[in-house]
């Protein structure tokens, strides 16, 4: 065993051990794939669709094999593992996550979600129990995008979403395209299209992810519902101006792109809290142009992030951000442009699904506790065509795509002790 | 001839060609040097201590000897042409400017300042007028800085600032050092040292240059009474809060730098206007880190360009900015460091001298406007030593450091009538 499950182990409380669940074998698990793709800063090195993300997919394959579940690859080279329901003709209920990270990322965001959905199934074996309906441990490839620079290939496969012949354009740093990748990986188009599954197949697909967030560390709380996955905006916003002399342009004769972009960030601050409370618009990126010291800046770009769960509120905020770029561009009397350049639907999380879990964080004496999802995830997608429910295990200080992303072992554990027994409820009903 | 001479000429109004002032002349000259570093898009290229910025001085040396002037080259490559005075024991006048030049700049900044103070010289002498004091026309070496990222270094060379061990770790861009490069100008340390005048010398330095600014324009007239150089104070702001994930930080948990940083930027621009009419403040060059579309920006640096003709209120805005930069960060809780990385002293005119140009402007029937400099010049560093005078010529656009850099002949030539009028005030003060 590796450092990681010497420290995932100190301060585990066996009185979790229960249930057929163990956090050691969790923990275990967690270990030997942060030790697929280790780099030097103790991080993950898994990109999609490379040799550490494959290796790390067979490594999972086997476990599940071991739990009695029977394994199968699609054409996009997701994993399915499945256990027989006792009415097996029924939709199955999916759970899992990814394998793959960012460069020299965590070992809790992905692997977290895909060993709690094997965990779920190695303490059902161990007790004795078997679903009502068929269960599928699934791992998916390529969430991150480190490959393309834009990912959630596997998820999108299993729903069939986006445009192949986009796809086909994409190339990787190292000049090979999307078909070559594929094929690399012993994969091909022709079965990635095939990954196609029909809305009969499945029932629901519930995934554990890390919150990379610090609500539940404040609340002081293991894990949480997920209300909604909140659909990104990208909007790129060029105010254009007149550059000029720092010291010779008196500050009555400017058009001061950078006061005016200045003016905007201010403002867009402001607006979501005045919308939804779970809306966010975030400038995170900006260039500055000619950018010199002693030059009026002539022109900045910028990009205003947008996001909420609900698609009314979400686009609200939208409009309300491009009308705030032109009310001040004009008050700066400096022009202003914007290109969409991302618009992805949020994901609602049904109030059915949020209630039945709630009831299960009643049962494993967990406060209930519903937060948004910012961040986007395989549910996102598949969310698109089946309804989806998920859980977010505590992060530590809120970190992510870092290696010193953590989540206590505990926390973990009562993870999937609630999704245990949310699974449980479902393929009950 | 070449094309500047003919875009010069297109019209030149005759009417001004009076007193042995040859319009005519000035464009010939302007055009002569224009060709010495020609760049493609018809800019000018003779960077300090270059083998252009070399060519540009010989041939004005001859044009020295041709009209007269006793012509010396001193330790630091400046040229001074000098016309004996009735009473030649009297500390001389100067006036020039420059030949160097930015990379592709214009043809006006520094050579019309060269020229405008040769052409008094050709004037007097057709007029056979001499002047009671002795009258130095003057080139300093490498204003710009574009050999050594920071120039002046003539003109310091004649005041005897700066400290020498500093220059001597400067390196160019071919890794040549200052004492190579000046070496390599067939000059040395040594000599640079011994280039420095001594105060009895000089009675005053009258400079021409071109706006770079856009009042002159405004107001419709050829040129302009500097009423003082600004000195500028470059400050460097360090904003740092936490990086976190746009989508999974709600807006009322963040330490966003970046609004910090906006915030800071709007207040800047609305101090000088609270201290003083000449002052100035911009924010010309920041860093946003880690830059990306989706994280909140974890740390941003910035700098604030602080200019006034006046030390005091310079100083003011100086301490008003980094209180300013303390009260937003505490505000926005982010933190903020600072470090000065440049405070030059504002460099006044005198009021008598000011009013001396007043009464040669009303005698060229020209409306006297006065206006501080916000850029640097040499008489920005010959004022620590001795007064000085500039007259600032109509730019067209306020367009500088740029081949589209513009002043029409007419102007030109009006303000060399204006500095002819003046500098026979001085001499027979």
């Amino acid at each position: 065993m590796g450092m990681l499950y010497d420290k995932l182990m100190k301060g585990y409380d066996p009185a979790h051990q229960t249930d057929g669940i163990s956090g050691e074998r969790l923990a275990k698990r967690l270990d030997a794939i942060s030790e697929i793709g280790l780099t030097e800063d103790d991080g993950s090195h898994r990109p999609g669709f490379s040799k550490t993300e494959k290796a790390a997919k067979e490594l999972v394959s086997d476990w599940m094999r071991e739990a009695g579940l029977d394994v199968r690859q699609d054409g996009a080279g997701n994993i399915f593992g499945r256990i027989a329901g006792k009415n097996d003709d029924h939709p199955a209920i999916l759970s899992g996550s990814h394998l793959d990270s960012v460069p020299n990322g965590g070992h809790f965001d992905g692997p977290l979600g895909v060993l709690s959905a094997l965990e779920v199934a190695e303490a059902w074996r161990e007790t004795g129990y078997q679903p009502e309906k068929p269960y599928e441990v699934v791992v998916f490839t390529d969430e991150e995008g480190a490959r393309f620079n834009g990912g959630l290939h596997g998820s999108e496969a299993v729903v069939g979403k986006g445009d192949i012949e986009e796809k086909l354009k994409l190339v990787d740093q190292d000049g090979m395209n999307f078909s070559e990748v594929l094929v690399d990986s012993g994969l091909s188009v022709d079965s990635y299209v095939k990954a196609k599954r029909s809305p009969e197949e499945i029932e629901m697909f519930a995934e554990v992810h890390i919150e990379q967030g610090k609500q539940l560390e404040r609340e002081g709380l293991p894990c949480g519902i997920v209300t909604g996955i909140a659909g990104p905006c990208w909007l790129e916003f060029t105010f254009t101006g007149e550059a000029g002399h720092a010291g010779n342009t008196p500050m009555n004769d400017r058009k001061d792109t950078l006061v005016a972009a200045s003016a905007f960030i201010g403002r867009v601050n402001e607006l979501p809290g005045s919308i939804s409370d779970s809306a966010v618009a975030t400038v995170g990126k900006m260039q500055v142009d000619p950018n010199g010291v002693n030059v009026i800046p002539g022109s900045v770009t910028l990009y205003v992030d947008i996001r909420d769960i609900y698609k009314e509120t979400r686009d609200e905020l939208i409009d309300r951000v491009m009308a705030l770029a032109k009310k001040v561009a004009a008050k700066h009397q400096v022009n202003v442009d914007h290109v969409e350049k991302m618009r992805v639907a949020p994901v609602p999380i049904e109030e059915e699904t949020q209630q039945l879990l709630e009831e299960s964080f009643h049962e494993k004496a967990i406060k209930p506790y519903r937060l948004p999802s910012g961040a986007g995830h395989d549910a996102m997608i598949i969310g698109e065509k089946w309804p989806v429910a998920m859980l977010f295990t505590k992060s530590k200080n809120g970190i992510s795509h870092n290696p010193a992303e953590w989540s206590d072992l505990n926390d973990c554990v009562q993870t999937v002790h609630v999704l245990k027994n949310f699974l449980e409820k479902v393929s009950a009903k």
